[in-house]
């Protein structure tokens, strides 16, 4: 069946949350979000490709810091309404420096860092 | 510093995405959402717990159909408005009966299923 972006479920501001996970290391690297045109953008460009809810555009990951995420799988939820996205990601994810947003766990009712900002991230 | 689910950022709604990754697969099992008693509630019985926004309701997964998910990690995002939860599946994730929910892949502009239901799902 072709593949349509307008047929997701997106919610009343037209938007679906997107999962990035690194295809190398199967780390979930971020959440973000996507709106039909960024959805077809990253498919067109194979550059991954939200919608900044702050800054209300188009967010082509590592557009300005150079921490790009090429596309390598696409993939839609049984209910249409979140998106995978599997990718190569250069350099961190997280605007932190950190390879992940998920740097921080829980540990019997503690907040713990588990990871650190990458040299030179 | 002690977590508290309360200094976590909700929606209007008053709800948190929750993204399940499968501990020993490492396969992004789903996506659901939390409330802040939801989140309490993972923690504290180490059974992961959503909130239904179809039902309403709380929804202990797997209560009724016994797929459950034991929490083995419980992480926060750096804007702490997304969770990432580790967990031992038990059976599938999903309602069809698939291990996960992302089982649709978009390939040349074709939608594909790359997994079938569970013996027994």
């Amino acid at each position: 069946m072709p593949f349509d972006p307008t047929t997701l479920r997106y919610n009343d501001a037209g938007l679906i949350p997107a999962i990035a996970q690194d295809a190398a290391t199967r780390d979930v690297l971020m959440m973000a979000w996507m709106n039909a045109q960024a959805v077809a953008q990253t498919l067109k460009t194979g550059r991954v490709t939200y919608w900044s809810r702050s800054r209300q555009e188009f967010w082509i990951k590592g557009e300005t810091s150079g921490n790009t995420q090429e596309l390598v799988d696409f993939r839609v939820d049984c209910d249409r309404d979140c998106l995978l996205v599997m990718v190569n990601q250069v350099g961190p994810a997280c605007h932190t420096g950190r390879r992940t947003c998920f740097y921080t766990e829980v540990q019997d009712g503690e907040e713990i860092e588990i990871a650190t900002p990458m040299a030179g991230g």
